[in-house]
């Protein structure tokens, strides 16, 4: 790909568009905007900048188009997918001005909300009018609602109401051109065009800045019981996710962690007390919620007759909502444990749910054949099994050589098992290079024609998605 | 546009390929596949084939794009928006043969079916097996489910479950070059690429044949209690709805007729009886669903205290599986029974539920101002109102130059509340020429050049969707 450089007339128009209080070219701030939680990766932009709204973004695409300069978004730099990394340098545009939540619609049960809004700030905003906005990803007390709109982010609660996708109505986005539009209406039913909306969602930010988003939301729920379940084999902890759907039980959430995750985040949090036996491979964590108490009990109840079909230990039901927020707590730092444990890749494999048990074992003998420990965790309920490679004592030789095999005979096996290689956290920069086991030719260059009508010079985002 | 003629030539290459039994040239056939329910059109394609599979299909288009012939799926011909009618004549393609459903996956909740099994039949199998399908379009006992992918039907449920969208995973697609892709993958959560799936969902047959659906199954609900609230006032009628909403409750239908609406169809449907009173100007058909008897109660008693706020009378409650039955077949046979009572047109506005007596009050005042009668009912939970503008004793003149008028007025109006042009029935021929009030030129041309990347020849379904 052949861009131009940031000269120093193109830094003095980016500050007559936004004002030179918001340019940055500083080392510190070009750093700081180079990265997001992927690995260790660092790709500064040439330049950042900080629009303050959708007419200022526009006329810096306009900008980067007349001269071929490339365009990142930034949102809250926690992806996992390395969505937000400069690869190609060029402009580094941050989305931190654009923070406001605009309306909580009480009478349509919608929000009106900027992409720089924390997830967690939204969830809270709306649940004080009762309302209920359910996509939680682990990073939901950092992300931002715009990262989750471009990378379709998920969470624990999306196994009974679904992802980020599943609550859009409706985006407000500059096309890479600089022209802006509305994807679609503020309608919870539309068959009216081609569904731009959730064309956008996912896309990671390479075909459209997102700058205003229109949400659904639910009534809140007033009730729920979590149960910890200690399984003596992590093979069945995995049996148990399809049974218990299989009995008409759709709890809120369902996810599954390994040993070794929940003993390297029992360290790396340490206000979380939990005695687990030393023969215990495995946890299902198990969320029910309502607005009635007693069916809650009821459905408890069935869970535990399916799961002491298995071999399982005492199932721990929590019982002070500090108990509750210590075991979530728990389930969602072990993303950030195993990272501060070990160098390390991260895969988030997703495969119909009743194939997770051979999900995982196939993963363990991958392991095995190619010398690489894992360790696995995640939404069980929704077949999406974050897979973390660990470095521990391997060589440098064999991170680099064999790692990247075992990696594509994962990926290989999960579109086997009719999955595929993303479940919520995107493909972005670290997993392009393997889309050609998910897709057939004609399918990627479909999606890459599709890219290049929206930008035809491919100056947003590019180095993501598309392999080499 | 400049299509070629269908010749011997064309006709002897379509027989090699289905097998002369499946090629029809009669007249009678012709006018049979001529048609879908869109009031009283007809355009007839100058030959229908019954391809049996995606290859033939495949064959079928790639012949089409070598001598420039539109080709135009039809469907279960249920569809309101002119979707399967052969605007420019050609190659009418019915799916009728593929209709298996071909794999209920119980271990995953998740069907894979073809696209002429008949959405009540799909619906009933799965039931077998204690699982789900929500979607029910009012025409569920003839409709094809591969029609409802296409135009991204709705249905009373929709309210609680979402539309034909919300369950579609993955479908198998002939595109319109004859290159044969899977969308998708079989998975609940995807993050991997653009989100083709969706965007072919509701593309109304003009980006590809749909061959294979996978669709998201539910565990069945065992409980519902339905109930028939009449008000004496049908702007209040549609207040309420907003109401039940924002007291926390989901019902899993909330349907609104207004009393002419209610009296045609008694007339029309004279096996169901039902006596109201002279004061009566509208109902609300009112179900609640779920697993536990004692709740639906306890939501059932809410929902009334609500309602007592408003000017209503008695309410019904259906106190047997026949009554349920039978005040279902009233309403979904309203539009077939405006449809029988005089000519019309119909149309499919959809608003965020709360502006619903704006819209409701605003098409009677139009109605007025250019001399014409509607009667409304539809899917008030989702702001989904089917406005059927009946003839009667208008003259052939004013009906030609007064309603479209009123119809561009009526879709400002939807436009300006937030909605847009159509909530389930799609945009086909009937509604294509007030795209323009929904969309910038901006956007529109985006999704044409989307129609031309995939169908550079425009051969597939055109004279649809877009503005002439």
């Amino acid at each position: 790909m052949k861009y131009e450089n940031i000269t120093a007339e193109i830094i003095d128009q980016l500050t007559q568009i936004v004002g030179s209080e918001f340019v940055f070219t500083d080392e510190e701030n070009l750093r700081k905007y180079g990265h997001d939680e992927t690995e260790d990766y660092n790709f500064p932009p040439s330049v950042v900048v900080k629009p303050k709204n959708a007419t200022q973004i526009s006329e810096i695409l306009k900008l980067a188009n007349a001269h071929l300069i490339p365009v990142t978004p930034i949102g809250g730099q926690t992806g996992l997918s390395g969505g937000a990394l400069s690869i190609y340098k060029g402009i580094g545009l941050s989305l931190q001005r654009l923070n406001q939540i605009l309306e909580i619609d009480e009478n349509n049960l919608q929000v009106t909300v900027e992409p720089a809004v924390i997830t967690q700030v939204l969830r809270d905003a709306v649940a004080q009018r009762n309302l209920f906005y359910p996509p939680d990803p682990s990073s939901q007390g950092s992300c931002w609602i715009g990262g989750n709109v471009a990378e379709n982010s998920g969470g624990a609660r999306a196994v009974k109401y679904g992802v980020t996708k599943d609550y859009v109505l409706n985006l407000e986005v500059v096309l890479p051109n600089g022209k802006i539009i509305w994807t679609g209406a503020n309608t919870l039913k539309n068959s009216t065009g081609y569904n731009l909306t959730q064309l956008m969602v996912g896309s990671e930010g390479t075909l459209g800045v997102i700058t205003k988003i229109v949400l659904k939301l639910l009534p809140q729920n007033t009730h729920n019981i979590l149960m910890l379940v200690p399984f003596f084999d992590a093979n069945q902890a995995c049996e148990a996710v399809a049974k218990i759907f299989h009995a008409g039980i759709v709890p809120s959430a369902l996810e599954f962690m390994e040993r070794e995750a929940i003993d390297w985040t029992l360290k790396y949090v340490s206000d979380v007390n939990l005695t687990i036996k030393d023969e215990i491979k495995a946890h299902l964590l198990i969320e029910v919620d309502g607005n009635y108490p007693e069916i809650l009990f009821k459905d408890a109840e069935k869970i535990s007759e399916i799961l002491e079909q298995f071999h399982i230990d005492e199932i721990l039901f929590a019982d002070s909502n500090e108990q509750k927020n210590a075991l979530w707590k728990l389930r969602r730092a072990v993303g950030e444990a195993v990272k501060s444990n070990s160098i390390y890749k991260e895969e988030d494999t997703v495969v119909p749910r009743y194939e997770l048990p051979k999900l995982l074992s196939g993963i363990k003998a991958i392991g095995q054949k190619y010398g690489f420990k894992s360790v696995c965790y995640g939404h069980a309920g929704d077949g999406n099994l974050h897979v973390n490679i660990v470095k521990e004592n391997m060589s440098d030789e064999a991170w680099q050589t064999e790692i990247p095999k075992g990696i594509r005979e994962i990926f290989e096996l999960t579109v086997a098992l009719k999955g595929t290689l993303s479940g919520e956290h995107g493909i972005g920069y670290v997993q392009k290079n393997f889309m050609d086991i998910a897709f057939t030719s004609t399918h990627l260059n479909l999606m890459r024609n599709i890219k290049t009508l929206f930008d035809s010079n491919n100056i947003l985002n590019p180095g993501k998605i598309f392999p080499d």
